[in-house]
């Protein structure tokens, strides 16, 4: 885990949550685009050494759907950025962390990720985010 | 809002949670300290270009034990590094953003901190963290 990629935050509504973000934090929105494997539209914005993510469920199925029913808007995540991601996923597997998927799966921005599950993690939900830089 | 300086994460024992963090994921501890004003003892953990804050309660009253009670161990607050403190509440509450308190108080590593309410804030408790930088 070299740095922090993105923290990710689980909103309703992208529209209604972006005038906070860009006028209210004097933050720059830097592109919306939609995942589908996530069943989610992300906006990126930029925080100077990181990037806020604010996901929109797309469908009630998404789990960030599921998370805002059970928990209310918030944050979902902390990606990691990270080289490799094969590698590192079968490094942690063996360090005992129960990850989410054995295999990486397409991301925003064109990346890989996958996602450690919270109970190996003391309760945050990490990602591993493979732009292939 | 410059940059993100910090993740607050709730733990219930920073003993139990360091190993993950420092023999599982590969980061550096930083160093430990108790913050009598949140009551917490926390642990700082360099992830490259942020840092993680583990936050374990010293008591009862604690607004990370409350927090830990309601929902489980996990991501509890994003900071943003800020100067001039004062100054960055005063423009928020312009902007109609409520503010937990009207002063900044303590926080860890001698910063002066404030923290926004997540009601404002599409329900992510961000913290204004100024160092005197």
């Amino acid at each position: 885990m070299k740095k922090v990629d993105h923290i990710g935050i689980a909103v309703k509504d992208i529209e209604s949550a972006l005038p906070y973000y860009i006028e209210t934090l004097s933050l720059t929105l830097l592109g919306i685009e939609e995942v589908e494997s996530q069943k989610v539209k992300v906006a990126f914005i930029d925080a100077g050494n990181i990037k806020l993510e604010l996901l929109e469920p797309t469908n009630e199925d998404s789990p960030v759907a599921k998370f805002i029913e059970k928990r209310g808007e918030g944050i979902h995540h902390v990606a990691f950025g990270v080289t490799d991601i094969r590698s590192r996923m079968a490094e942690l597997k063996e360090k005992g962390v129960r990850l989410l998927q054995d295999e990486p799966k397409p991301g925003a921005g064109g990346a890989q990720v996958a996602f450690m599950h919270p109970k190996s993690s003391y309760g945050v939900l990490y990602e591993l985010c493979d732009k292939g830089e």
